[in-house]
């Protein structure tokens, strides 16, 4: 048995010298390097950009969706989509660990999900089972390759796989929150109503605590409302993130000119980086999640308003980060009722 | 006479709402608000990623080159690239001084550099005298505005003024160098025998002290031996950075598998991303300092090769940036030399 590279260089076909996610075909014979798991897919979690992508140029016909995921995997190798570049996430059960794979503790027959984009993972489908257009969800018979390198969980026992499926896709988040934020600060969290934001809204509150004040920003007055009835943040406001001034009037105000240590971008939107500068007090953070995030938005605006601020690009993975995540629902009956409600 | 916004808001002219960084349009009337100041601008040193996409999109044609920047400081009322989003500087003369500008110290006739981006600086060129295609910059005749908030260092007397705009253009980088390397840590710098690499390079080695290591990857063999004959770095690695796992490989082999603490993205090329995230060590830190840095491929690519590090956004602007980038110029006379060749 042959031994991969970390970053499974070793199955990219074309271009040479790229790594699997940019590589436009992968190698997916599914017999494992020394250093691979092989998955017994169960479900596949296609990003919502994607799918949305692929229901939309099949016209909502369950087969044609099927069909095109079929090509999209023959040719590539994985399930990357070529219009949007992304892919999604898959649950499964292990069925063959490589002997050089690091994590012992593993075990076959476990039931995982990847934490690392289909747009990367080798993948062949066998058969598409059922797809399901209300929660991009596609079941197949088929396997998958995880890399050395590869980011996974054992899905928890109780937790609903699909509710798991749901927050594990934004764990980086919360994780990064919990690294960010000190006792006492003042936290903004920009489009704290989404799936992340709640998330990070909740454990900003953890760990500011009772003298630290956390702040959310939201669209929709129904989210608002929501988030509100939670009582999880201390002051809700309702304004549209992509006015900077507007946004930067009302925290201003809020916080009788101090503004915010610690900012949080979760929306979903472009064009947010400016409220998010405006808002973060001398020497504080900005952390962005969305990946709707310009860098030279961000690079320049900060610049351009004289502000010595840190902005952090949002790494999907921080160590820990799908525990902490599911540790919140355990934590919150609130936020698993919502979720529940929305994301099952 | 009329107060504006300090951010500048008061100038946009579309869309409603946005800061003048972002903002498609400005108003490039050149009759001052009571907080802004007027300068006759003498030179623009155009930002490198801008000036090369502008450089090759007219074939290296000086006479193209100037018809582009016209155009597009006409349509913009900035120099602000339409492809890269990204400015540049200018320095010129005081030449108005509104009464509410709160820097009393500004003499109408001092010799300043705007230390905010081109790209939402109001600015009028009424003719272009000189395109210089070795140094980016432009000499014009023409006229710019600078808000209450924007940033300027007045011109020193000891170094000339085209070295100190040189400088002062990437003075965010080294000062952000001074802020992230510590003792003993081993630092990456890719694209080390640029501009801002160079002033990185020094300013790391400065930090990291003689126990630390400090490697520079650079693209040429002609800039890699001028480095080398500098001294500055520890070690000079010739390397494309767009191809990580070769990067990877040599940067693994020098560090006997370590990596690097803290890594400097300095190039002004696309697609070196993943050749920083994968030198970078387990919660170490990359700086990316190039704007084209894709924010998504930063973000998508650690995750995908499970990367824990923090990654930071080039702002361009930390308090004593400007001292602080000069001041390099004074202590390395090797530096000093080379930018004065470069770019005077
Ligand atoms: N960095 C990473 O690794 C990573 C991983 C996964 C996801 N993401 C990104 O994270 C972001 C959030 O994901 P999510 O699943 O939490 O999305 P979500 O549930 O759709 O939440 C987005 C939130 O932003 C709010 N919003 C939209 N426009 C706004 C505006 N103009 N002003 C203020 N708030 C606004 C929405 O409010 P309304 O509902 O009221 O409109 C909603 O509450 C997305 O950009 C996604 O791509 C990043
Ligand atoms: N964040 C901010 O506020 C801010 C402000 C100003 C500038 N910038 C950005 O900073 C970057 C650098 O600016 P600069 O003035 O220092 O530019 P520069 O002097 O042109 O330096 C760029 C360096 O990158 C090297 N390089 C190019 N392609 C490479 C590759 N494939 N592999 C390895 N090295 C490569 C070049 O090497 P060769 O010469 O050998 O090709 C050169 O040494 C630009 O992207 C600029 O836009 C950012």
């Amino acid at each position: 048995m042959k031994k991969g590279n970390p970053f499974g260089t070793h199955r990219v076909i074309n271009p040479e010298g790229a790594l699997p996610q940019p590589a436009k075909k992968l190698d997916n014979t599914m017999e494992i390097y020394s250093n691979e798991i092989l998955i017994d897919v169960q479900t596949l979690n296609v990003d919502s950009a994607s799918f949305t992508q692929i229901k939309n140029a099949c016209n909502s016909d369950e087969n044609k969706i099927a069909d095109m995921i079929n090509e999209i995997v023959n040719e590539r190798g994985k399930l990357q989509n070529p219009v949007t570049g992304s892919g999604g996430m898959l649950i499964g059960t292990v069925k063959e660990i490589g002997p050089d794979f690091p994590d012992k503790s593993l075990k076959v027959g476990d039931k995982i999900a990847t934490l690392v984009s289909l747009s990367l993972t080798p993948l062949k489908i066998e058969e598409i089972l059922k797809v399901n257009k209300s929660t991009d969800q596609v079941d197949i018979k088929g396997q998958a390759i995880l890399f050395e390198s590869g980011l996974y969980a054992v899905l928890p026992e109780d937790i609903s796989e699909k509710l798991a499926l749901a927050v594990l896709d934004v764990a980086g988040a919360p994780a990064q929150v919990d690294k960010l934020v000190e006792k006492d600060q003042t936290v903004c969290i920009i489009g704290g109503g989404g799936k992340s934001g709640i998330l990070c809204t909740y454990q900003a509150k953890k760990k500011a605590g009772k003298d630290g004040k956390v702040i959310v920003i939201e669209y929709s007055e129904e989210n608002a409302k929501r988030l509100k009835d939670m009582g999880i943040a201390d002051e809700v406001i309702v304004a549209d993130a992509t006015k900077p001034v507007t946004v930067y009037e009302k925290i201003n105000e809020i916080t009788n000119g101090d503004l915010c240590d610690v900012v949080i971008n979760n929306v979903n939107v472009e064009e947010t980086e400016m409220s998010s500068i405006l808002i973060t007090k001398d020497e504080g953070v900005v952390y962005f999640f969305s990946m709707a995030t310009s860098f030279t938005r961000a690079a320049l605006g900060a610049e351009g308003v004289g502000k010595d601020i840190s902005m952090i690009i949002g790494n999907g993975y921080t160590k820990g980060h799908a525990d902490l995540s599911l540790q919140i629902i355990r934590e919150s009956k609130q936020i698993r009722e919502l979720f529940e409600k929305l994301y099952i």
